[in-house]
């Protein structure tokens, strides 16, 4: 099953966090081949940033990790899944969720 | 809003589409920003497909489209998520979700 997973030229494969108890979807980040390991072998989230370019343990410098129940990929297995508790707001702004600002149609115009 | 959106070196930029009422995650797939903007403008579920290289109207063909409620953008504006209602099956397997093989720590032996 990992054997199939597709990473990018980058050698990431895009992760999508989902709270496992209410559906919200928190965050999206990347998963390196080293991540995805981490993270079924600790049951805590582990990305890769892209922008410091290393191994990023979710949560490990504000304390709100991510404890994961399950991990899923897709049918084309080049997304992952996991369903997780946060220990606090997932969002570097202090929001619950990385996705707190709506799009309309009204952004359309202008 | 939309202006900020930032889109990876191929244009596109990762989108989650969600169960606006059971909160599952259906699948991922790339917007441009026509598919964006036909999104929001037509109140259906638009993409970019990577493979064949074009616009991608979900369920064009197999009449599955999306009806889009919502659509988020999250707090770096390089990620999409949209909520809404599927018109059948998402996933071409025939799974109402893409998400449908779990992997678990047993998969890092062997």
């Amino acid at each position: 099953m990992l054997k199939d997973i597709k990473y990018n030229k980058d050698g990431l494969v895009p992760a999508i966090a989902q709270d496992a108890d209410t559906g919200e979807v928190l965050m999206l980040a990347y998963m390196n081949q080293e991540s995805l390991r981490r993270t079924l072998d600790s049951g805590e989230a582990w990305f890769y940033s892209r922008s410091r370019q290393e191994l990023w343990h979710k949560g490990a410098t504000s304390g709100n990790t991510i404890t994961v129940s399950e991990v899923w990929k897709d049918c084309d297995s080049d997304t992952i899944l996991i369903k997780g508790k946060a220990a606090g707001p997932v969002c570097h702004t202090g929001n619950p969720t990385c996705f707190f600002q709506e799009l309309t149609k009204a952004d359309l115009e202008g």
